[in-house]
């Protein structure tokens, strides 16, 4: 029984993490290689050769295929063996590490680890911010010691910006706006709107303009383990709703979270915005300040399953801030019981 | 199947350790919390926030209460919610970290595990030395990583001081006394009475006199894992016995074991005196030598535990010098028993 | 269920690793201890103090025998108790630490861990180039964490050498000559015949000649884990075969693997010659750049353990090269197999 969707897409790196040397990344409980070919389409490999189980991600790239270190198999992109360990030995092409389908969109690579047959990139979440046209986006990556539904807890209830962030982003104030939790398909939203306040200082420059501002919080979390937080203001004056705000300054934060084990996941981070998105500069400080904040949720999540596992009498409580959380793991929830009566998830 | 008694008074802390900030310590399995109130009393929580289980210890202090620091639900000092993680949700009073019983006394922060009704301050441990007028006390405190009870063998015991602390205070001559080992109610005595010797320099410089002494070493099992040993000279011409001794100089080394796995413990060790006690350097070179003698023991006892662990099919034996310890483990067993039968230990 | 056979000589240590303070080592699962009495012959115990299980590693040498240093029980080299706790105490010969018999052959200690009566140094494996008239023998000791039984693979095949060793001793040219396996009673040789080939550098060297040479290699695998690599090239117009290559220079890589857990083994490996016996300097090279080599095996071998339990799902496959590899494993579970049906291993 593991925690996560087996038939779906999952961030295995950043564009700009996978090259042409193989990188190591146990992805869902599997030991998985991965490296780009000449033409930069990436190649998804169970890190293990075949013969003897040494991690291919240690051996020898040639040209699109990897040289195993330890008898020298040599295994083609598709997993099959194109030289057995003894050079002028007969190849038998079934013999071959597993490989997975990769796709690439939004600036990150995804990998399919379900059935080969069933991996329809449509099927990759829209974080569409991520690549749109007058957007721009950058991020990062952490690893994280932690179930990766605690960090979708997290990412669905912004009041812990508070207590959590109180030396960096932590407001009161947001506890103040009332949130509403709803559930649109396979998607949770938790919504605040903020009308007719002053701007915080970061909006407030990035709108260029003082006055009052309506300003909102969207959470949107999406199968199998993303969440879009939809993040901007609006002057008062260009009658933004929560439904449609696009007239003001948006920004978008992404976060797509990869299982590693049961009690650890890939934890990828990035935001986009809508303006001002020639400045390079801005991009790069927006990065490291949110690289701060998450390094302090990578705190609390820690020692959060590290309680959990110290207290195995004690049971994760639910209130009303928790409602979107508590939505989502249920969606997957539900999508991992179809899946185990050979539904489509 | 713990392997210690539940329904008992163990020492959390000196009352130095425990201050207003919360210090984290596991009790008998247990990860617990202690703090001090405004009016010094002390708070003992389950270290475990209700709503997400984050570690109490981490939050914030407001007046008495602790806030957490992930989404700020407020606990008060009993335990129960005060704030909700929504600042304005109705508090639900019957959310609550479990509270436990403490008690100071003999320089000691107590807290009680079992039934809280059954908390009886009465049924602390009577460490009389380390508050007594007349005597000064002072020690510290070594984290153990062994059954605990492997540490009352040891104390019980004090042949092993010939070989375990051959380079601080082990003299051949002990061995040479007979010991006496006797069970009086549910305390195990081990006696060892020399009559007419020279007195080690140590107790000749204390008695502040030449000539023949007599010398004792009682040492002094109590539940639910204390160890008192009674160490001291009187002048020959005072006609001491083991029974009355009071009438020369007099040192008592107090020891209590706190259970914090089945294969660790917290060791709170000091010396009491009757003498020179207002002499406050010889108080604390008399710890920092204890402390050197007592690490001497860490390393032994952490071998030992180590060992036991890699010898599975092996079993402790013991001969006439392990009367003590074998004695005080049967009063632990036999007290669990009792227990288990929900009769008063 | 363990993984290696019972009745069996293991190398223990070098007979230089060897001395009079106790060495700890755990040799198939059993914490031993080694030292050599007075009459430098070696003492093998089990690892624990028949009193409180205290390390006897730990202890105090008197003379021949061990005071073990928590209550100072005297332990005899035959692993009975020579005093007790109590100095005065009658002595209990029942009392005592398990002994085991040991035989110093080949310039190593070896260890018997089965029945003792079975202990016939005849059983001894015939590592005789370590020890033979006419030959020099050096070398040094790994600890590594694999089954023993991957190290057996990988010195059955020297195909690996390409690889593994690029950066060292590895050579394509290896990969072209025909290897051939054959099984004798319970020995499995993989043989390499080379005939009229240049001589890489090293052999050249050793030959003191140049011209056209025939070179070989034979691994041999001996019960119950040891393998001996017979290495050297001889003149082409001494007309050496497979079978008799005395005339040229030879040199023997001996290898012992001692199990250690299921997942870790002490490697024994050195390098004897039959050339420039004399020439100190070179055996001193020879061991540093063997040492070199071995640690390449190292990192490879720890790399394949943690792979294999990271993939449970896969297993090893063997292919033409790994034959070697294979029949010696199933010459150990033959022998093993005998064992437990009670008949002579």
């Amino acid at each position: 029984m593991s925690t996560w969707l087996t038939n779906a897409w999952y961030v295995a790196g950043w564009d700009s993490d996978i090259d042409s040397a193989p990188l190591a990344r146990t992805i869902c409980g599997v030991p998985m290689l991965f490296y780009r070919k000449l033409d930069r389409s990436v190649v998804a490999l169970r890190d293990a050769c075949p013969h003897r189980l040494l991690p291919l991600s240690m051996g020898f790239k040639e040209g699109d295929s990897l040289r195993c270190k330890y008898h020298g198999l040599l295994i083609g992109p598709d997993g099959a063996a194109l030289e057995m360990p003894l050079k002028d030995a007969p190849v038998n092409r079934r013999v071959c590490a597993e490989a997975y389908v990769t796709h690439e969109r939004h600036r990150f690579v995804w990998v399919w680890i379900g059935d080969r047959d069933k991996a329809d990139p449509a099927l990759i979440p829209d974080l569409w911010p991520c690549s749109a046209e007058g957007w721009v986006f950058d991020g990062d990556y952490y690893h994280i010691a932690c179930d990766y539904r605690l960090m979708i807890d997290n990412l669905m209830d912004l009041t812990h910006e508070t207590y959590v962030h109180v030396g960096s982003i932590g407001q009161p104030e947001i506890l103040e706006a009332p949130i509403a939790t709803r559930v649109e398909g396979e998607d949770v939203y938790v919504t605040r709107w903020m009308p007719g306040v002053d701007a915080p200082p970061f909006w407030r420059s990035a709108l260029g303009k003082e006055g009052a501002v309506d300003r909102w919080q969207v959470c949107r979390f999406l199968l199998p383990s993303a969440v879009m937080i939809d993040v901007g203001v609006a002057p008062v004056e260009a009658g933004a709703t929560i439904e449609e705000h696009d007239s003001g300054v948006r920004g978008m934060v992404v976060d797509f979270m990869t299982p590693e084990t049961e009690n650890s996941h890939h934890y990828f981070w990035g935001m986009a915005r809508n303006f001002d998105i020639d400045d390079v500069g801005l991009t790069a400080r927006m990065k490291r300040q949110q690289g701060g904040v998450f390094a302090e949720d990578l705190a609390i999540l820690e020692a959060q399953q590290k309680s959990i596992d110290d207290n195995p009498g004690l049971r994760l409580m639910a209130y009303e801030i928790d409602e979107g959380g508590v939505r989502s793991r249920q969606i997957i929830t539900r999508a991992m019981k179809r899946e185990s009566e050979g539904l489509v998830p």
